[in-house]
């Protein structure tokens, strides 16, 4: 149901039942390293280019949730996925493998809450009983295709963010497919594009803090809520620079959010002894963030009521190069623990 | 209201209320011109390039639907909508100049049935009250891209087709905002990735055939119905060859649909003595022939149940560089004339 201005409220909350959540050999060496289910110790992962290894974390984090879940994939009724490499091939191609009806979505990083907002949608009113939604990105294909092959050795500005090797997906169902505790989506906010004139591929994060601001402000503004409905308000891939940037922006529109309040996935996945700059990116980043780590600490109740807000950058090296600047876009879903404690009222 | 295993039916039947067509010089011979609501006499329609251009295509078609339909575009919810370019940048840069709330969506040339699903389904469950989707290409922009640049010259066999310069987009709102007649969709059918291991690019709609049959077997088999619920069976840019080898398939699965009643719009936009050798593509192919052509033919009356079926080719050039084969991909959505005259039984 439609609130505000472009807002959803699910109220049969549906719930992400399993998850799977791949990734390479430098997440191996992540301070979240345990919430991956499979950690490849190749970037290759046996497969010919950096793009069809792409395309195996996505299909293997699918099979890993489909197992956890006990359901096979002919009885999946939709995956809605992509990722950044150009014309999504690697997640088009896993649709292929895995044979499951398939709608290829493009929002950047933004894309994982991109494709929850439209599984938790269908899944609440009925339109399908079981949605894989995610999104995948890999170091290599998209350093190369972004900006340089690893291979050159090219130096980056302290700016620069590292993009994740890695897959995160969710099954999306129905409320009562569980018993018991489950973790549940409540509302949803689309985003607006935003470009604010920069042009820097080096410094995303700078780029994508306006968009973030504007979902989470209409958020706030849709649903008559503030900061305090939620333990943690997560963004997808600010990095450093982008995240006090945001801080900045959300305090000028009214909105002090507590340091520790606004945290961002590119900040958690790797720590500071691991050379990633500014922070890390990607459409995997947010996507293997929620579905590892974030979802274990839902479960277990640390983290009670989240909003994720998933960032995106939707320029191409083609608008780069024709001096276009940078427009980004953000969407955010609201995730909680549904335990019968005591829920956000919805 | 999932239906069999991948297939919707709007029962509150969403309205095309507006729709909104733009195309170039080459479209301006077409004998379906007058169904276009802006002709540009020139290919770069003013802009430094030919991904400017392809922007513009999609503002006007959208800024047309909108001035048709007397709203404001901030009074529009959700903005649904994708092309063929690397990030569908022509898109996302139109999002950003509309200010609409944006979900960027890739499905090669299947983008704007995958769109109108999408919209029909959140109109028919109160998700917005207005939504434009649709889809556009340009042929200079495309085959740089794909192939190669307009000015080398270079041959193409006859199996190649010719990709539309064009946008076409329809405003679609609840079945009560408008009085009288009102043409509506009815149904959906999401597709699966079919990849039968063709890989020459210069034949997309033999590629595209398989997918085109299983989505509406599918369609067929989720809504018990058969070829003969429909006045016409419209493909999306199977060209002259691919449609011979959908009616063989088609008879295959034991529909022997008549050869009058299965079109196509790559056949549709461009006619003999335009040389296009097997006819259009490109996903501004199907949504300016849907938007613009047949919606005319359905407000008419001439038609009165079509199932449009988009196809789309999931590869990218790096995928055709890597010696994969083209992973295919078809949407169908069913769309009616509603006058009170007797309709589907929805």
């Amino acid at each position: 149901m439609l609130v505000g201005k472009r807002s959803w409220k699910f109220q049969n909350t549906p719930a992400i039942t399993a998850t799977g959540v791949t990734g390479g050999p430098f997440e191996a060496k992540s301070p979240l390293k345990d919430d991956f289910d499979l950690l490849y110790d190749d970037l290759r992962m046996g497969e010919k280019s950096y793009e069809k290894a792409h395309r195996l974390l996505l299909e293997e984090a699918t099979q890993i949730a489909l197992e956890k879940a006990g359901i096979q994939k002919e009885d999946v009724h939709m995956m809605i996925a992509g990722d950044l490499i150009n014309q999504i091939t690697p997640t088009s191609f896993a649709a292929r493998n895995l044979e499951i009806p398939y709608l290829g979505i493009f929002g950047a990083c933004s894309t994982s809450m991109e494709g929850l907002a439209l599984a938790s949608f269908f899944v609440n009113y009925g339109g399908a009983g079981s949605i894989i939604t995610g999104a995948s990105s890999h170091n290599a294909a998209v350093e190369r295709q972004f900006r340089y092959p690893t291979e050159y050795g090219g130096q980056k500005p302290p700016t620069a963010q590292w993009t994740v090797t890695g897959a995160g997906v969710g099954l999306i169902q129905p409320r009562d497919t569980v018993q018991g505790d489950a973790v549940v989506t409540t509302s949803a906010t689309i985003g607006k594009v935003k470009d604010y004139g920069l042009k820097d591929p080096f410094n995303m994060g700078g780029a994508m803090a306006p968009a973030a601001s504007d979902t989470i402000v209409g958020h706030f503004q849709d649903l008559g809520i503030n900061p305090s409905a939620y333990d943690a308000i997560i963004t997808g891939d600010l990095g450093k620079i982008g995240r006090e940037t945001l801080l900045d922006l959300l305090q000028k529109e009214g909105y002090a959010v507590p340091e520790e309040q606004l945290q961002d996935c590119g900040l958690k996945i790797y720590d500071e002894t691991m050379p990633v700059q500014s922070g890390a990116s990607g459409a995997g980043c947010s996507a293997t963030v929620l579905y590892g780590h974030l979802m274990n600490k839902l479960r277990s109740g640390e983290l009670r009521k989240i909003l994720l807000v998933a960032t995106g950058a939707l320029l191409s090296p083609i608008s780069f190069q024709q001096k276009e600047s940078i427009p980004c876009i953000a969407h955010a879903v609201s995730i909680e623990l549904d335990d019968g404690k005591g829920g956000s009222g919805l």
